[in-house]
């Protein structure tokens, strides 16, 4: 193997490097503090749990996405935490039993074994947020809340929301009476918008007209605010369960636009990401300028159930990384050099000891060294006075 | 497999609940921003890479500690990191490429096959420093420095300091022409320091009389300042990198006293902890109540080489979830409870918002929740008054 080949890292695990990685350092600690005023507390989950703990009730693509080791000291099969929502599930369901609402927040590695898409990620930062205990308009909203003010917080100017509600389809599909085949077919054709062959689909599968007129336009309900009422017309036929999705749709996004009146709703009633999880709403936010979304979230009631404790849940994640990515400045590093050769001058340990208590960063010479300060991304330096005081002046950029 | 076992968590891999997560993660604030005030750069190294990467020059040990995946986009096998360092000198030699000294901190998730000890953490969450490209007396010292103001930052009061040099065994072991068999059978007794063991051992298999009665010394050269003194008269006839070695070491311990009196400094020339990863000096920390070092380090200069770039190398690392454990205190949780059914009150969500831009906690109530303000955390509460304004007020605990 050649010297090349050993340090090349594998697609999609990225290492963070200088000063990218201290970017994210500061964008991880405003956002955590961001929940932590909020009341959400913050859950370190492990790094590894036995496969049955980690995909129970998540379905199948969780599972194609998780690595599996064998864990020697049981023979059992334990997965590398692939997404971190299920964990914090079964926290809230077993380890923390609170009684009433619950809220959680987390900021973790994850390894997935293939990237979301081209050039994606095997190795996010998932940051997110969950409240567990309660069903409804506040909670939803609170969670939507707190994942554009995260956003504005990081920096996002324009704000583009995407909001869906899988209990539409799910309604809809029950009164198709399609078998397990003919609805993943369909589902598959729904997913990546493929209008021609929906329609063949349900003319060919579907006996009962009205829901298959309904499955139709549904797949169309793409647009700003008049879609909703749109749709209140044209599945005016379908089970109550869809009214009052619809119903609560408008109701969360009005909160959400008296709240936050800059950002723009798009209601999207087709949107199936996650719908073997998700149970209620789902959510998604854009920025200018990126194709995929930067936070994305919704409700999945039954998560705790496999753990002994079914409790409403809702929450939102990201990926930390590409929130820094796009939405943070590029602070210039700055600091202090002490010269190298007075590691006996008391006088100059103590004021190294006094700038760094206050945060200075102060980088110490070493001997024999062929580096400027300004590589060691200095912009002062230490100078020995007369007197016998070390001040700090700044280094002069022209010689 | 029943509700019990499901959520059951594979032993050594911990989660962090509240409030002991927000603990931890306050501490990994404070050390990062010390590291930061000394010139050490954070980076974030990818939590999983090809094994030749992770393991070459690393030595047995390390190998049989790491986890073990196929990476199904080329078929290579990747490991999962289960220790920082290495990767750090990969990033050092390759990714940063700096002239002269470069300084590196990190704080991530490892993951180990097997604990290092009985009850011992397979999901550490390892903290750390690491300083390229300069050998002798500076570097060393500010390393050692750096790890005991991070203990002193975390908590600690008294520290006891455990130095030693790995380039003296190896420069006798040389002397001794043992066959790689016998040198390991050796090598253990030293270890486990089972001084019958190893009087027979080096009677048996070490023909030279001088080199002989020198391993033996060697083994027993532990305890104070007079310890070094006492070596150079006992390891005489060994190569004069044994009296440099030595040399070294009070050097580095006389800066440390210098500028920690109140650290505890021992000798125990015969640490061979990391033999095969280590080149030089080695030390660990110890703090009363805890047997096992809650830090340790020392000096790797060939670690790079394997990477196209030797360069000299020295760092420390612990335990954050360990430290946090052992040093920090328990702050109370508090926080402003904010009444549930006032979702349209304008006056009352600026209130919560200005209290939140401060960093205040405040959980905003949810409807049909049979909790107390006080289970959520929080110790006082937004009440309305007759004039419509909102304001905080404590608590009161007796009703």
């Amino acid at each position: 193997m050649t010297i090349a080949d050993r340090w090349l890292l594998p697609d999609g695990m990225e290492e963070v490097l200088p000063p990218q990685a201290r970017q994210i350092e500061e964008l991880r600690r405003e956002l955590l503090d961001l929940f932590h005023s909020w009341g959400y507390d913050l859950v370190f989950p492990p790094p590894a749990e036995y496969l049955e703990s980690l995909l129970t009730g998540s379905g199948n693509d969780l599972d194609l996405q998780t690595f599996k080791v064998t864990d020697q000291m049981t023979g059992r099969m334990m997965g590398i935490a692939a997404d971190i929502t299920p964990q914090v599930a079964r926290m809230d369901a077993h380890s923390m039993k609170r009684q009433g609402a619950a809220r959680f927040c987390y900021c973790a590695n994850v390894l997935r074994t293939k990237a979301g898409s081209m050039l994606g990620s095997r190795s996010p930062m998932q940051l997110g947020a969950e409240l567990f205990g309660h069903e409804g308009l506040e909670s939803d909203s609170e969670i939507l809340g707190l994942m554009i003010s995260a956003l504005i917080a990081a920096g996002a100017g324009k704000i583009y929301l995407d909001m869906g509600h899988v209990g539409i389809y799910r309604a809809l599909i029950r009164e198709a009476h399609l078998s397990s085949d003919q609805e993943k077919t369909l589902f598959d054709a729904i997913l990546h918008k493929a209008y021609g062959e929906i329609d063949q689909i349900v003319a060919r599968d579907i006996a009962n007209e009205s829901v298959r007129g309904m499955i139709s336009r549904l797949a169309r309900l793409n647009g700003g605010a008049d879609i909703l009422a749109q749709a209140q017309i044209e599945l005016a036929d379908a089970p109550a369960s869809v009214k009052e999705a619809l119903t609560s749709l408008e109701q969360t996004a009005n909160v959400i636009k008296n709240q936050y009146p800059n950002v723009e709703i798009n209601f999207d009633l087709a949107e199936l990401r996650g719908y073997n999880y998700h149970t209620g709403m789902v959510f998604a936010a854009y920025i200018p300028g990126y194709s995929h979304a930067v936070a994305q979230g919704g409700r999945y009631d039954e998560t705790g159930k496999v753990f002994g404790r079914a409790r409403p849940a809702t929450g939102f994640s990201a990926d930390l990384k590409i929130l820094a990515k796009l939405l943070q400045k590029n602070d210039p590093v700055s600091g202090v050099y002490a010269p190298a050769g007075y590691s006996d001058d008391q006088e100059l340990l103590s004021t190294i000891r006094a700038l760094r208590s206050e945060g200075t960063r102060v980088v110490s010479g070493l001997p024999d060294q062929n580096v400027s300060a300004l590589e060691m991304g200095c912009d002062s330096e230490l100078v020995l006075k007369d007197d016998g005081q070390w001040v700090v002046e700044p280094i002069n950029r022209i010689f």
